[in-house]
């Protein structure tokens, strides 16, 4: 295994931009101290000591990032998917998530989902846990033992729970903010970020705490906003003196720097929202695949890509099947196509290598300077061997990445992930 | 490797209907000289001495059928889908399909095609080809000796093509009765379908002189309707004579039977299109993946379902990427939840049960008695091995088939494939 100073060789490409890609072939990608030293087509004489990881023929891409998944609907991922998301939340994810209430039906769940998450292409993730600190605090116990870079949310939720799944206002505070006293400074990799549930979970009274606990604390924050047009309705009936879903964040102080929020979804934000956020630079998680899932329809993304908001993407297990950030890539693409064709065609389709980028740099900045292979950049490495996608036809390197994310799980092979310059596997 | 004759004992699942699956858990699959004998919760006497295939523990299921996939394509799958239909057509598509003018190429193009189509989960197929004889003939030959059943088309094109790509109407015609004659009785599995590509490839003369070959013959028909607003416009101007798209095949005699037709796509079929598909027995080969990356829009699925009509499901690569029809179920699912959302509330999304009866039931009905456990119907039969799903929620046979079309490329595995009782790996 690579230590965190090496050379690797290979078919280097990366984000160049917001739209383009930038490829050397059979070049190499210098890492010292876990950074990004530079992309180079020769090898320069400083570096000829320093081990060399030769991965001719392979593609070499910056890592990917899902910003957001939850850690507990892992178990049931690619069942349930026949309710829209207030029914699905009710049938099938609330009663999965009472569960995490047991350790050991939280170790072996999160156990395969630690597992997985590990043999992924995803070197960093945005993870949403359960209500339950002591299952959330193994789950940032497992995670940090990958290896991996994440951000671990115990959830908040004081209203319209399950049986077992909902909390006391005053408790809910009180443990999170014990759980960030005991956690922010724990691990290496891992670090807690605040996560009311939604709206429609969180009472005032709770997000404004939450809202106070991120100001005080100086943590970051992951919600969900305007995924659902039910759930749109239900939150103006429940705030009506917010302007609009997002304004129930704001006016709670949950969008306040200086650290970060990044809210999921964004897939009919109003004219008024798409302002806060833009405002605030609150990060927008987009998670295509689960908004087909669950019927909840399509985000903008070209209108929140064209006004340079910052964007991630996301799996968003389980309302997304699975865990594949390249499958996020492709459906961020074909789905803005069918955005463009059915719904408004003003906005045209968002690209391959915008989509790789919002996968990359994008999700990368919410961790800091991740995502690219400029020099001072973390060290998120995948490789990815294509040998496997059999043909007759050439490709340059950036065709090549661009048919590994339709092809990924049709040929394609992930050889190796580094995380700030750490080898994974 | 089992023969004709044997028994699979497992978990088995089978469209019980168009809308739900039905399931015999540790059950017994017995099959004979290549059909079905039946499904039993416990083995008959009268079969105790035929071979046993234990798969106990794995999920046992009907052959899917790719009932649209562009051979000469696979070779740029997961590139080029950047452009829509026509443009896609020019720039990507007829370049790469006259190089297989080339025997050699088409070699070693379809050297690819055909082993990628054998190890994956599609049972039986029906293929385009591209216009050349010599190399459609050599991809009937590999075609033949996986097992697989398949239907493939000598494609006709003789106006609108590119330079290599056009025929002269005669020759079109002549070639392709001489090339009926030479293999029709040719193969035991690989039988010829006429393919005229699409109305703006084909002039009224070439239309009309293959629906005769189609009523003189009695062969089955296949090509492209409605599939791209753009296209639908350049047939109301090529063919001001016909009623919509579908009508040119109607009054040219190419949905005359008694052999069947089958179009791909139906985007956007009108009233009367319906009508004409409806009233002709002619199939339906959903393509819901290709259709939103070549950007045409979504399929009116449940419509076609519930006036009872031909459907069949195909990955149409490389408009599609990639060969999975578990994909091709898992889309057809998701993009109409969204075209309910987005398009039409009336009409409700597919559910996977639906969607799995489309890709076994309705595609393997243009073969013959194919695609369900019923006695008597060939035994196409999939083995799936889902242990690698993991996951600490226990599920029922149907479920775990469901989840199996989201995860195939997630954790699952095809463990082995039978094509009217014979084993193909």
């Amino acid at each position: 295994m690579a230590e965190k100073t090496f050379t690797i060789k290979g078919d280097i490409v990366w984000s160049a931009g917001p739209t383009e890609l930038a490829a050397v072939k059979d070049g190499y990608l210098v890492v010292v101290d876990g950074l990004v030293a530079g992309v180079f087509p020769e090898l320069p004489a400083e570096y000829a000591d320093i081990e060399l990881v030769d991965k001719t023929g392979m593609l070499v891409m910056p890592g990917l990032v899902d910003a957001h998944v939850h850690a507990p609907q892992y178990a049931f991922r690619g069942t349930g998917l026949d309710l829209e998301l207030l029914d699905w939340l009710n049938t099938y994810t609330f009663p999965e998530e009472a569960k995490y209430a047991d350790l050991d039906y939280a170790e072996r769940a999160y156990d395969i989902f630690v597992d997985d998450l590990k043999n992924s292409e995803t070197c960093r993730a945005i993870v949403f846990g359960t209500l339950h600190v002591p299952a959330t605090e193994m789950l940032m116990d497992k995670l940090e033992a990958t290896g991996l870079k994440s951000y671990v949310g115990k959830v908040n939720m004081d209203r319209n729970g399950a049986p077992g799944l909902e909390e006391d206002t005053r408790q809910s505070l009180a443990d999170t903010e014990q759980w960030l006293a005991d956690t922010r400074d724990r691990y290496e990799n891992t670090k807690p970020i605040l996560t009311p549930r939604f709206t429609p979970s969180c009472t005032d009274e709770l997000m404004e705490g939450i809202g106070k606990l991120k100001a005080a604390q100086n943590v970051p924050l992951q919600s969900h906003l305007s995924e659902n047009l039910s759930e749109i309705d239900w939150v103006a009936e429940l705030c009506p003196w917010a302007s609009c879903y997002g304004d129930t964040y704001l006016q709670t102080g949950q969008l306040a720097g200086p650290a970060k929020s990044i809210m999921a979804h964004c897939v009919y934000s109003t004219t008024n929202e798409v302002e806060i956020l833009k405002g605030t630079g609150c990060y927008i998680a987009l998670c295509p695949e689960s908004n087909a899932d669950l019927a909840s329809g399509i985000a903008p993304v070209r209108m929140y890509f064209d006004l340079g908001m910052n964007l991630a993407l996301g799996s968003d297990v389980a309302g997304g099947p699975h865990l594949s950030m390249f499958s996020a890539i492709a459906h961020t693409v074909s789905l803005s196509k069918l955005r463009w064709r059915c719904v408004d065609e003003s906005l045209k389709p968002i690209t391959i290598p915008e989509a790789i980028y919002i996968a990359t740099v994008g999700g990368g900045s919410f961790f800091g300077k991740v995502g690219t292979f400029e020099p001072g950049f973390e060290a998120d490495i995948l490789v990815l061997d294509d040998s496997g996608i059999r043909s007759t036809v050439d490709l340059d390197t950036q065709h090549r990445l661009e048919r590994f994310c339709y092809e990924a799980n049709a040929g394609g092979r992930v050889d190796a992930k580094f995380v700030a310059g750490r080898q994974i596997f």
